[in-house]
C-alpha cells in the first residue's frame, strides 16, 4: 500500500511509494497490450473527475484509466470562476461526495485546490494539476518512461530546460527525481529561473551547452508563448538559439539518451522537429506512460488488491 | 408496481405509489452503503438525461444512479432557445425514441415540458424540474429524508418557508406531505405568497414566528437572488429578519426538529450558518437520499421487479 | 470481412461490403427488439467520438450503438478552428492513438478530415460526415431501410430531390445504391445541379414532375435555409412550388413508394406536411435504421467475429 491516502505531489511520496506505482504501471501496460484492455479491478467505485479549466488530453487520459479498470467516471466541468471560488467548490464537493464518491482528479487553475477538496471529502484525491504548482501524474509519468528505458532511475543524470518558473512540471518531476536518486539540472533563461532551485536538490544554470553532452534525459519544458511578449523575454528565434533543442545541440546528446516533453510541443521554439521526431525521442512513449501510471495510482489508492479480491 | 408510467408531478402519486417508492429507496441506500456500490437491475437499459437547463447536481446525482442500477445514460443538453420550442423537442424526441430508449430524465425551463414528451414517446418520463411549475423528485427525496428521522409522515407538521411563488419544490412537496397525512403550513412573505394554499390542502401565514416553535421540520426555500430587486421586495437584511432561519428563531425550534433546504443555501439571507450548519440541518442527508430516492424511482418505472429476474 | 480496414465513403466499397453490413444490420436489429438491447461484442474496445462539429442526432446514434455493443466511448469535441487545423488534428490523433484506441468516428466540417485522420493511426476509422463531400453511415441507413421494406436494391429507381450540390447525402448515397444495382435520378434547380452527374452513374433533371410517378424511392434533400439568401436563389414559396414535395406530388406517387428524408426535415419548404408524415413516409424508421447500421459497421470493422467468441 502507499504511504498517502491523496496524491496532491510528488513531494509526499517515499521512494517505496514511487517503485510501488511504476511497477503497478508496469502490470497496467501489460493490460492494454491485449485485445480486451480492460479489468474489473475498480468495478463499482466512482470517480469524478472535476476539470476546472479545460483539458482534453489529461481529461482524456483518466477518463480512459478508468474505463480500463471498469469504475464509474462522472464528468464535472466548469470555469474556474464559477466553482473555483473558496465556498463555492466546498458546496460541490460536499454535494457530490453525498453520492458515495469514491476519488475526485481534479485540474484546477489555482495552486492548492486539489490539497483543498481533500478537507471537504474522505474520498481520496488525485491532483491532476493545478496552476503552476504541481502535477505530479505528470513526474510518475516520466519516471516510468525513463525507467522503462534506463532499467533504472538512480545515478540518472537529467536536464530540465526551459520556463522553470511557470511551469508546473518542474515542481512534481525534480523532488521526484531526486527522490530516486536521479540527479537534475535545471537550465533556463534568468527571467525563468527558479529563486529557489537547492529546494529540489538541484543545480541551476544559464548555459544549455555545458550540460547538454552529458545528460542522460534532456526535458524540455514547453513555453507559453502567450507569455513571451514581455521587454526581457527574447524573441522566437533567440530563445530558440540559446535555450532550444535545435539539430545541432541534439547531435551533441550522448548515446542513448534520450529527448522528452510533456506536450504539447512548440516546434520551433523550444524544441525543432529533428530532435522531436528522431527515434530517441520519447514523447508519445510518455503518453502512453500516462495512461499506465495513472491506471496505477487509481488501483493503488482505491486500495486494489483487496478489491480486486471481491 | 406504481399506478403511473411517469413522474410528472407528485399530485398523480398515491400514498401507496410514494410508500413503493420510499420503502425501495431503502433498499438502494443499503447498496449505496456497500463498496462495490453497483446492481445490474438495469443493465442494458439506455436512459437519455436532457436537460434543457443547466444543472450540475441534479443530473450527476440521476447520472450516478443510473450507473449504480448499471443502465446506459446518455446526455444531451440544450439551451432552451433550441431545443424547448414545440416542433423542434418533438423532433428531438421522437429522433431519440427511434434508438429505443426505455426513459427520458428532462429538465426543463418551461412548466409543462415533461408531461409534452409524455405524447411524443412509449418510453417512461421523469420530471426534473420544469420551470416553477414541479420537482417531484426533490419533493421525495425531501418524503425519506423526514420519513427516515421521525419513522413516518403522518401528523407531521411541517413548515415551508420563503418564496412560495416562484418556487418549483412548493408545487410537488406541498401535494406530497398531504397525501401522506402530514400538515403543511406555508409561511412567507405577502408578496410571495401563493394565490391559492388551498389547492394544496394547505394554511398560509406571514408570520413565521407563530409556526416555529410547533413545526416539526422547518423547510426553508431559496430565495432567488437575482429576482429581490422589485420595490415591494424587502432587503436581505430585512428578508433574514422577518422570513430568514437566523440563530435566535433556531433555538426556538422544538426538540427533534429538523432543518432542510433543497439547496443551494444563500447563507445571511433565507438561512444563517448556524442553523444550516447545525446538527438539526439535515441538508446533506437529502442531497444523499436524493441518489436513493432516484435510484428507486428509475428502478420502479422501468418495472425493476421483473427486469431484475433475468 | 469487409474488404476495407476503415469507412470513409461508400465508393471504397463493393457490393459484397454493402451487403454484409445490411445483413449484420438485420442482427443488430433484432437485439434491439429486446427487453436487454446489450451484447458483449466489442467489450474493452475503446471508441473516440471525435465530433469537430456539432451533431446531436449522429453523435447519439453513434454513442447508443457503442453502448449496445458493450464498447466504452470517448467523447471529444472541438471547435473546427481548434482542431482541425492540420498539424493540431494531427497532434490530437496521435495522443489518443497512445492510449490504445481501437476506433475513431470523425464528424468534420473539412471534407476530407476523415481520410486524414487514417495517416495518424492504425485505429478503424468512420467518417461520420465530412463537410459537403461524404456521409457513408447516412447512406448505408438509407440502403437498410429501403431493402428491409422492398426486398432488394437492384432495379429500384431512387429519385434524389433538392440541394444537391451542397449535400453530403448525395456523395454516398448516390455511388452506394449505383453499386447495388439501383438506378439514380437527381433532381434539382439549375443553382443545385451537381457538376458532373455521370460520376455517379446517375441521370440530372431539373423537373421533379416528370420523375414523380415512376420513382420507387422520393428521397427529398435538407435545404439549409441559411444558404437561401442569394439573388438566384427562389423563394421559400417558389421553391415549394418546383422542388418541393407537397400532398399534390404525394398523391402522384405510385403504390407502395416510399418518402425518405435524412432530417432535420425544413417543412413547408422541400417538404410539406402531409408527405412527411404519411404512411409511406420511412422518417422514424431511417432514424432508427441508423442504429442498427453503425453497430454493423463498427462490429464488423472491429473485427467482430473473433471478438464475440472471447
Amino acid at each position: 500500500m502507499l504511504s498517502v491516502r491523496n496524491l496532491i505531489n510528488t513531494t509526499d511520496l517515499t521512494a517505496d511509494d514511487i517503485t510501488q506505482i511504476l511497477d503497478t504501471a508496469r502490470s497496467m501496460e501489460e493490460i492494454n497490450h491485449r485485445t480486451i484492455k480492460k479489468v474489473p479491478a475498480l468495478r463499482g467505485r466512482t470517480i469524478v473527475n472535476l476539470f476546472l479549466e479545460a483539458s482534453t488530453r489529461t481529461r482524456s487520459s483518466f477518463e480512459i484509466a478508468e474505463k480500463r479498470l471498469s469504475a464509474d467516471s462522472l464528468n464535472v466541468q466548469g470555469s474556474s470562476s464559477s466553482v473555483s471560488k473558496g465556498e463555492c467548490l466546498e458546496d460541490t464537493i460536499k454535494t457530490l461526495d453525498s453520492y458515495g464518491i469514491d476519488m475526485f482528479v481534479c485540474r484546477a487553475r489555482n495552486a492548492g485546490t486539489a490539497e483543498r477538496i481533500t478537507q471537504y471529502t474522505d474520498a481520496r484525491v488525485i491532483n491532476a494539476g493545478d496552476g503552476k504548482h504541481a502535477h505530479p501524474t505528470q513526474a510518475l509519468l516520466d519516471l516510468y518512461t525513463m525507467r522503462e528505458h534506463f532499467g533504472k532511475l538512480e545515478g540518472l543524470k537529467v536536464a530540465i530546460v526551459g520556463d522553470l518558473l511557470h511551469s508546473r512540471v518542474v515542481g512534481s518531476l525534480a523532488p521526484a527525481l531526486r527522490t530516486m536518486g536521479a540527479k537534475v539540472t535545471l537550465v533556463g533563461p534568468p527571467t525563468f529561473q527558479l529563486p529557489e532551485p537547492e529546494v529540489f536538490g538541484a543545480e541551476e544554470t544559464y548555459d544549455f551547452d555545458s550540460v547538454i553532452e552529458d545528460a542522460d534525459v534532456v526535458y524540455m519544458l514547453r513555453v507559453q508563448l502567450e507569455r513571451m511578449e514581455g521587454a526581457t523575454i527574447p524573441s522566437k528565434r533567440e530563445y530558440n538559439r540559446l535555450w532550444g533543442l535545435n539539430a545541432e545541440r541534439h547531435a551533441r546528446m550522448k548515446e542513448g539518451a534520450l529527448v522528452m516533453h510533456p506536450g504539447p510541443m512548440n516546434r520551433g521554439m523550444e524544441i525543432d522537429s529533428i530532435p522531436a521526431d528522431a527515434q530517441n525521442s520519447f514523447v508519445t512513449r510518455q503518453v502512453a506512460a500516462g495512461l499506465y501510471t495513472r491506471m496505477a495510482e487509481m488501483y493503488l489508492l482505491l486500495g486494489g488488491e483487496e478489491n480486486a479480491a471481491d
